[in-house]
């Protein structure tokens, strides 16, 4: 088991990341197939819950993009869950403390760093009996969100936490807890700190830090700021993109107000 | 009961189609609100069955699109199936004959034009027990497809056969039963001569006609044509080309190789 | 292998037959426990396919109703699944002809009479290898619908296609295709003849007629009149007519309308 | 975005409430035109889960009831996804304590009352950017439960709690967990005076009170005493009503235990 | 696009073929780690239907075997829809005559040989456009099966028909049309005699045979007899197995009778 | 209702369980009928959720093994809604203290003991009103799992929690917690001392202990040490099992490497 996404922070590049909102396994095997390095599947604010997640593991499956998930919440039950499934990272909503760090990161590992339980029906089935345990750990990819006010002012306390591969950016929760208007690719200058901050830290500890986007001009921003992982809108963001572009364009129009 | 694509035929507008490969209520729901005035649900190519057409007709009922379904196949049972589920269109593919007209009609319209069985259960349940009944063969619409050299050849008696509101053209198979290469936005000319002849004989008998597009461009040079009604590729088709295009951006090129 | 229902007919008694349109384990199984005789999954115009279907029919299986399934249409294809699936009946609609009932014999029956495939996956699981094959040809019903004026003219003929057990009456499209208004529990004296007529003829053939109504007053009359199974409207129909009528009396009046 | 149950509630009326425990679209849109002014899905004791939950909002969504969703316990994934779904109101089972109910208040509040993640990925869907969080906080509905004597002790101090809209009463836990037995419609003085108090406090507060009931008549009762939204027992157990109430019927007598 | 099952047979060697009936991709995904270079899924009596069949297909695609579908009768509708969803081989039941053969040639294969109709919704999608469909008639494999003693009687005129790749048989069924008990691993004289004249037919025109069998042993003698590739009775079938035995080793006996 | 497992125990036998991974009532009806006495759905590592759990325990209805579930992890809602769906017991991970224990029991168990919900919706439905509360605190088996180093240390603590009815061990993540390699069948004599002391202590309050093991040959040592219900590995894996075993000999060997 090698995780792709591992390689390409480690070769210096930057990973584009593709989310899943659909439950469906057709949209994420064309996903797959669309030039993502990873996807990931969305149990939080997506319209997935545990068996649409597998049916979009299963559908990926046959293409070379490295699978993550991420969870609705800070509960062991379901990271559990998602990992055994074959998930090679997980992102976790609304990490604000060291505290709510560690116990995500012993809910992602197995002893003796942490207490996930021993069971990955899909992740290990493939190859011979204990091989997938021997490097889960390692090769699993730990990644707290930090979206709030909160998860700033501790920002140093929760990277300091031993077995996180990097940090997830969620900009428009970031910036509804500062009392701003929530959306994606933020140019406010007190926010953009907060972002400069945030990498300085994650590089000084060889930390790698990912940040949701809303289309390819944001995402060239945040590769810029030093973002070593942008995602891409969702599936059904760029599908209602695309269709009303060419709705409005097919009935004369350059466009469509949604 | 009102027809929304009967009302903009008859204003001498052209419907803006959508379609539906998803199996998702959630995609479909998101599709009925980007502007199209009609959307499909594709049995035949689609990864769809009747369940989940059940669940995008379902998602879609609180948006002003007209619902209409593609069948697999010219065949009694699930016909009754989807017009029963709310289908207010039937489009069904491979028509190549004024007999298999005439069966799909019979297929579509309840006595006397023809023997769909009574038991609308969802497209009856809203109004007062008959009303639905009443109007229905009006209502929805027959709309069977030519799309082979045989279909060519009969189109004047499949344009005979009474009950039909038109037809629905699929380039590429039309193309490819003429040894051509299977692709929508056909500009050869002998195929634009057939379409030219279909849209004559349409006008004649107060027909409809609609074809499938591979977007704005295409769709724009159909209507042009005369063509009433132009479906935009599909779902998963948008999702995928607008995916590609995002990656591509974002990697500092201007697309990507399918 | 025993069925309940012909155990009931033999004994001169009526059958109980619930209708099941919500595509729900959950509903099936308690449908179950309200005792009816036999309950029926609806693939026809219910909301219902193939794995609602088993879904059903493996909810019911605790409870002591037989499960029979109406089919789409006269097709070997689904006939043969639902039988191997565990119905202990099999309600075809539209059968207009002696042809038709043959072909519906023929999918319905293993050889020699008929051409049913083996392979029972649920049906005959439970017992030693062969045992349901032996009596199933005996035990499973084949219950063609007489529906339509071709019907009625084509009665005996059809009734004397050797393997049907009984008919079962649609009396709204029987009406429909007379011209009539498409309802249940029909009182136009030319239909009741009908009805007369057909009960006569299948009495003498030692067969079973069934009809489907719509609530208890007009399944007594069908039981005077002499049908040996009738159907109680179904799963939706009832919750609906509950639904309504509880929040008329909560919102003071007695009832309330569509 | 309005809730009806708000315009209901602030006119003087009362809200007949539909629930949901069957996990189908098809039940739900039936429901949904029975004459309800809100119906709630399950997800607690009902056989519902996220998807099932998102299958029915989407059938009823052509309908003019507003959809609520009982939590199956005070988790702020779940909520979060239920509310991001596009629930009107969402009522949580076992609030016990003002720290309880703090909890559920800020699960369900975006900041800066509460900490809800954004991401309203059905509710959001149809308006402007930024529409829907903007009165989200004031147009849905928190209604923690009251159902133990542990809330009964704590009342006033949860209903003090900033954010709820008012309370939701399980009649039978709160009996069962006095020594009672599980049971709605209850009568026993005790439980009265719990009633009239609650009542009283929210009165008080500007709160609006529901309760669970078993029919029209624990309804009307509801209703004098006080109560501004009464549920209408469920839809499985209207339908189970009735199949009992119509069999008992056609076998002659006037209903059937179960 | 290449067919493993082509090149095997080429090569001269047998096809170990796998047999899909529970209706989830979790187990198909396992049946493809587990040696098969085959694995079909079987929608004619399995629990299978289009969706659970695309699902099976999905986790499938990961691994090194050939997917192949048991349509569940000689029908277009379905056979397009288990081409399009990627299946590289049909195997259709109950093919009894030349005429029967034909037609289910013209519905897998597209023009000029066929009438298949144009939209490889996962077949397609992964290579360039056209890509699929220039080599799709030639790559993938229609098998009709050869199960009764009409089939054997027309054995020539099925086998001249051009298109076909192979045949495959049903020992159960053609036992039961000769009046015999239908199981699998036939040893009859008659019936070997009727394999053996089909193999040297089939020889003959350069196609190749496959079988259903129990197991190990039957399979063993079907490739002595010249069977090109065996089917391992089927998922369901080797966990009971091996439940039972598990079962009755742990109690003590050495097995159990279901 | 009564509780098989309760009743083998009590008289003294051990319970031979069965396992379910796979998300399917099929492959669990067939589990049922071969020879378990019980058969557990798991919602921890297996491929399972709540609604393919439903299907599993609706599906197994109809014979003669009592239904538990393990959930995934000691969350109160999911431990409800699992008992509400008619789960004889539950088995639950990771139960390292007393602690954890009272609040798994607390969640298990109605008033007085526990604050379990009412609302038995599947489990409640069978019986008269009320019948199904009155005993199910006796007959629902509450097991906690003992399965790290922390638990064991806690054992005689966890043991002395009113309301269990046993124990469930889990070898693998037992000796992962002691630092060795995760897997089943343990023989190291610390682990074999663990178990010895942990059949005392439970024998010393007459409760139970359940242990999960790779097949027959591990079952019977389990036994043999005085575990009173086995698990035989899971649906999956013996199916897995069978079919490496009979590929191989098909092959020509004796099994395959996976």
């Amino acid at each position: 088991m090698t995780n792709k996404v591992k390689e390409i922070w480690t070769s210096g590049q930057v990973v584009i990341n593709g989310w899943l909102s659909i439950p469906s396994g057709f949209s994420a095997e064309v996903m797959a197939q669309c030039g993502f390095d990873s996807i990931t599947v969305d149990l939080q604010h997506g319209v997935q819950d545990y068996h649409s997640m597998v049916a979009c593991l299963q559908a990926m499956g046959a293409f070379p993009v490295t699978p993550m998930v991420r969870v609705p919440w800070n509960e062991p039950g379901i990271i559990g869950k998602v990992l055994d499934a074959g998930a090679y990272g997980v992102i976790c909503p609304m990490i604000n403390s060291a505290e709510e760090a560690e116990a995500l990161v012993r809910a992602c590992k197995y002893p003796p760093r942490g207490a996930r339980s021993n069971g990955p029906v899909r992740a290990g089935f493939r190859g011979p009996g204990g091989a997938y345990q021997a490097t889960a750990n390692e090769q699993t990819l730990c990644l707290p969100m930090i979206e709030t006010r909160a998860a700033v002012e501790n920002m140093e306390a929760i990277l300091d936490v031993d077995g996180i591969a990097g940090v997830y950016v969620g900009p428009s929760d970031l910036g509804f807890s500062y009392g701003l208007t929530p959306k994606l690719d933020r140019d406010e200058p007190d926010i953009i700190e907060i972002f400069r901050k945030l990498l300085r830290e994650c590089e000084q500890r060889g930390l790698y830090a990912g940040i949701h986007c809303s289309g390819p001009a944001g995402a060239k921003r945040a590769i810029d700021l030093g973002f070593k992982l942008v995602t891409l809108l969702s599936d059904i963001g760029m599908m209602a993109s695309a269709a009303r572009q060419w709705v409005g364009e097919t009935r004369g129009g350059g466009g469509q107000q949604g």
